[in-house]
């Protein structure tokens, strides 16, 4: 029989974070696409506007005044889907009825003053502010809250309503289903293999690179094995970590400097500001804050849609949402193609 | 306290076929919305083009001429994501790079030689050879394949990349993730209950009525009670049926009927050709034709993406990506809404 070539072979591989299995058939690339074509994203944003309520100096729907902030600018969402007050439904009359208590904080935090930049094109030790701002809000609202989802949602294609740069946390008193799962499968690993899954992962990526993206003294970032998005990346430390607050400033800084290459190279991939969702994973806080967590590692997922240029995107319908998730491209295929992306942003390229 | 209100007061509520949670927050769909608007789908669809694959007499990307056919269509996909012969992967070199064969067949089927007609504009008679062509694909199929996925993306937002009225058939040598959680969970609900858990639901969701969409001698059309996606429906037999070939001639009829109401409710919705990925669940197939499924009830999910018009969608990115899917209208809400609405076409009424 003929060699298994996985770009040319359809096949299974294993999701270990979610426990689930994901579709890979590189060969359907070369299938033509006559579907929608998305809006590139928008070019000209203007630097301050004063109308847009994340705008320093900007009045809000609550009727706040934002200060003329010249850093990070952290807010209470307007129109949270989490609210601290929301009486318990109690668990419901039937089996399959079931209903539970969700209670929350959902906040914003504004990047930089500036509406016409985003990370990338951020200094590096801007970012490292955000980073700093990130680690404080674990700290903050750990002690209350099991989850504190840090997540950025980018353009206009993930959802996000708003250019200027900016993510959200959203702070619940449960354990959201992603990070349940997560939790289950790194505890189990860890108990059947004696090492905690993802330090034990990076391990094995750096080691054998077809995957790597980019490499630093403390950070990988490799496109995973199982990614289900085109161009999906998982971003670990190499040291055993739990949560945002234990990094020291040296990860700190040169974590930032591996945000602002990686998302550089997102750019210049098809040379636009590339939309994506992304979010940090730590170990769940609030009562689990006194438990041993040590089968967590720290780790932010990218999750980026498109897939052929800047306006063909994968589409996770119909088979996707039914069946099980599918991709067009080996992860190996990805990693190559943004490894070879050059590390200065194509805005600042020399002419 | 203040009394809970599931229109104001957000809540987690239980999806007992996939085991997660979703979050109900209502009270969100008050904020404005200042993000991506989508094109409304086209209107001008001529109903024959000869450079459309799909249309009776075109010539496809294998070179092949497609017959003048007067009814249903049904061919191999051109591009396919399941091949029947590819080498098998092995089960990978190490325990975090687990893969596993994938075989399988992909095919499409066109449901009317017209390119500008959709289901809801079919008769009824139509709709009928459509279901009786899906039994028979689960019967020629089910023996060699454990899955027998037939679904169908509709409109340029779901993915679709082709106008002409089709759907498609993945059948795969393994048990996807969503029919794998929902064989596990019905599985255990009968131990548990010792009754089948969608003929419990149904029997519940008939009685209280607050989430039926529609209703016929055989049928039952709701927005389930964990539904995510705002419009989300749950298409069931009353009665226990395991698989759509167990479906008798006056069912499946009265099923054409309740299909033509609902899709003619959904495009009456936003008065427009509504988008949605719909698929078809039944127990599954292949050695487990001689287990006995009998934990298994046939149902099909409609999932539509649109939220609060034609042209806005809801988006499940960052936080639904990472941590749970979250919805801004109750369930009860949307089958409200949904109920309340004529079942004559807004193509076909009376000027
Ligand atoms: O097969 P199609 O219609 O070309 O493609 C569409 O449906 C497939 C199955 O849901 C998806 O994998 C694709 O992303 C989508 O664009
Ligand atoms: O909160 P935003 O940016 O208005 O809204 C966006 O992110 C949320 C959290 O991922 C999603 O629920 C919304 O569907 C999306 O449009």
């Amino acid at each position: 029989q003929e060699k298994f070539d996985p770009g040319e072979h359809q096949h299974l591989r294993y999701n270990p974070l979610r426990g689930s299995w994901v579709l890979v058939s590189a060969h359907r690339m070369k299938r033509p696409w006559k579907g929608q074509v998305e809006k590139p994203p928008e070019e000209d944003i203007p630097r301050h506007d004063p109308t847009n309520p994340l705008c320093p100096g900007s009045r809000r729907a609550n009727g706040e005044i934002n200060p003329n902030y010249e850093s990070t600018f952290l807010f209470d969402n307007d129109f949270p889907a989490l609210q601290e007050d929301a009486p318990d439904p109690g668990t419901g009359e039937h089996p399959l009825l079931q209903t539970k208590a969700a209670r929350g904080i959902c906040k914003v935090m504004c990047f930089h003053p500036w509406s016409d930049i985003t990370l990338p094109l951020m200094q590096v030790s801007e970012i490292k502010t955000v980073i700093d701002k990130w680690a404080e809000l674990i700290e903050e609202l750990g002690p209350k809250y099991p989850w504190v989802q840090i997540f950025e949602n980018k353009g206009a294609m993930m959802g996000c309503s708003n250019p200027h740069p900016h993510c959200q946390v959203w702070a619940s008193s449960f354990l959201p289903n992603e990070p349940h799962m997560a939790d289950r499968n790194q505890r189990a690993h860890l108990s059947s293999r004696g090492e905690v899954m993802l330090v034990e992962y990076a391990r094995q990526e750096a080691e054998q690179k077809v995957r790597l993206v980019l490499e630093s003294k403390n950070w990988l970032v490799v496109v995973p094995f199982w990614a289900t998005w085109p161009f999906q990346t998982l971003l670990l430390p190499r040291r055993h970590v739990l949560r945002l607050p234990d990094l020291t400033s040296q990860e700190r800084d040169d974590l930032a400097s591996i945000m602002k290459q990686l998302l550089t190279k997102y750019d210049n991939l098809f040379e636009i500001s590339f939309p994506y969702s992304m979010g940090w994973h730590g170990a769940p806080t609030g009562p689990h804050l006194q438990e041993d967590m040590s089968h967590w590692q720290l780790h932010a997922h990218y999750y980026p849609p498109l897939l052929r240029s800047a306006t063909i995107r994968k589409f996770m319908v119909g088979y996707e949402m039914l069946a099980l998730e599918q991709r067009d491209l080996t992860p190996e295929q990805a990693a190559e193609r943004l490894r070879s992306l050059p590390e200065v942003h194509y805005k600042n390229r020399p002419k």
